[in-house]
């Protein structure tokens, strides 16, 4: 993503954490919906947010408020403890909405991996795609109160992306086959990720757990052997569905109509209200996704529907 | 695994159970130690167990406590259910135990799937291997009191295997990278799975479980991916090593030495208390093995050294 001019425009897609049975440990990222940041580089020594749209105006402007910004400071301060001089470098950065907050889709995590991978670009790359993570992660601390990486690391690089461990930070790319896509259905609810945490219990069932982590290393296997079936099978979440899916009205509805349309799986992205379901190919995808609209139809709730290949590439820079 | 005959001779491989993070959920195959079990078939329409050598007088002769030929017995079972005249199907089996009992390393597993093999293969192979795995499960029960896979699965299917499900029965096989090799040392205590199974809690902490997912899901890909750095990082254990590794004297010393001389990981073999470490190579696995050996020799219990590959093939037949 080398650029030469003083300007950019980078879009950075939603992402599906948690995938059922990876809860804080795996996400992918989908094509669309996504956000766009647009960055000029000046060398005012001060990075600004200048404008968000699509935002009904929700979204802070204030630089150590606005997670986009937040990233890029943090980005610009480890320059500086490398040794660079950082006191002209300076942004302004414009954020185009194009995804609901507050959905379970990644809405933070886009805007700040876009931002970031701009700035990245117009200083010359100073850092690789893996080397930003830290500073996106920071901004979700300010987002979302923990600076979790199963949204940021998918939207940063693509694809489905392990958090293997956050100390030391370990993060490892999965091989996605090429027909898996994905049906989100957005209802028109907002749950806030901190309210969605605050229900789950700090202890597991041992037994409860087992069950768990043997369809996560099935779904992981499912993906390298490229098992539509396997993934299918290991697509199940015994322990925070249960109780997540209650703040969601029709999710049992809307998760029973995807399957029956033949979704390989369906569950919560990440802490709701969004569902998705994981499907072989986009004929698939399309009419799983039109079953689970039509189920939320009689819950009286607007609904977005999103069909998308899984992302294989992460952020991209726009005209 | 075809024969003519009416005899053969079978022989099954030792098996890690738990690997770490993947407990009661993933196992391997070794080549060292294992047991050899032979069989003849006759027309008795009755299942014997004539002989059992190398067990110190410990296993039980009577055919429905012998794992072995449990495991013979639910196969015969499972034949007259489907509408076979079984009523002349008999076998005398004798079993050379090789390898020590309630050492952690599947000892049971091992003579009954030797056994069930070579009674399938006698009868011209009525079911595939996979298929056989309820009935040494069947066994399993009868050995440690559950019908636990994670040692049978991968001594009947060699490699690594994963056990994605116990309803419905789902084992998947795990590719496994060719220099892929293990060191297992054998202190002469004995533990029962049933009592290194009784010190663990009913509930762990969420946190601890998603180390522990995460991890799993870090080794499956490493093994995988062929990433052996990547395999290494992720055999940690986090909730069941710091307990059980109390009833293994010298556990900590051990490991602690295997990981100086350069395994990619260490811990507690099935529920122990035999100690493996998985290495890059033979001659990696060697030094390993050699430096865990002395680590025990301060705790004076005697000590069997095993070096092996990972078992890729499972059972063989021998001479």
């Amino acid at each position: 993503m080398k650029t030469s001019s003083d300007s950019i425009n980078v879009y950075a897609s939603a992402t599906v954490a948690n995938v059922a049975c990876g809860f804080d440990s795996l996400g992918f990222a989908i094509n669309e919906p996504g956000d766009e940041v647009a960055l000029q580089r000046n060398d005012s020594g001060v990075v600004r947010v200048t404008k968000i749209t699509g935002d009904n105006g929700r979204l802070p402007l204030e630089s150590h408020k606005n997670t986009a910004s937040v990233a890029v400071l943090t980005m610009i301060d480890e320059l500086k403890r490398r040794g660079d001089d950082t006191s002209r470098v300076g942004f302004d950065i414009q954020i185009k909405k194009m995804m609901p907050l507050g959905s379970g889709l990644g809405s933070s995590a886009a805007s700040s991996v876009a931002a970031v991978v701009g700035a990245n670009a117009l200083l010359g790359e100073p850092f690789t795609r893996k080397e930003l993570l830290p500073f996106v992660m920071q901004s979700e601390k300010i987002a979302c109160g923990a600076a979790h990486a199963d949204n940021v690391a998918p939207a940063l690089l693509g694809g489905f992306v392990l958090v293997r461990s956050y100390d030391p930070l370990d993060v490892v790319q999965i091989h996605v086959p090429d027909d898996l896509w994905c049906a989100v259905v957005h209802p028109h609810i907002e749950l806030l990720t901190e309210d969605a945490r605050r229900i789950l219990k700090k202890n597991i069932r041992l037994d409860d757990a087992i069950i768990q982590w043997s369809n996560l290393a099935g779904l992981i296997t499912g993906l390298m052997k490229e098992d539509y079936d396997l993934i299918g099978r290991s697509l199940d979440d015994i322990i925070f569905e249960p109780v997540r899916s209650l703040l969601i009205p029709g999710f049992d509805a809307v998760k029973g109509d995807a399957l029956k349309a033949g979704a390989l799986g369906c569950s919560i992205s990440g802490s709701g209200p969004s569902i998705f379901a994981l499907c072989r190919g986009e004929e698939n995808a399309r009419a799983v996704g039109k079953s689970m609209e039509k189920a939320f139809v009689p819950y009286q709730l607007g609904t977005d529907l999103y069909i998308s290949q899984v992302n294989h590439v992460g952020p991209r820079t726009v005209a």
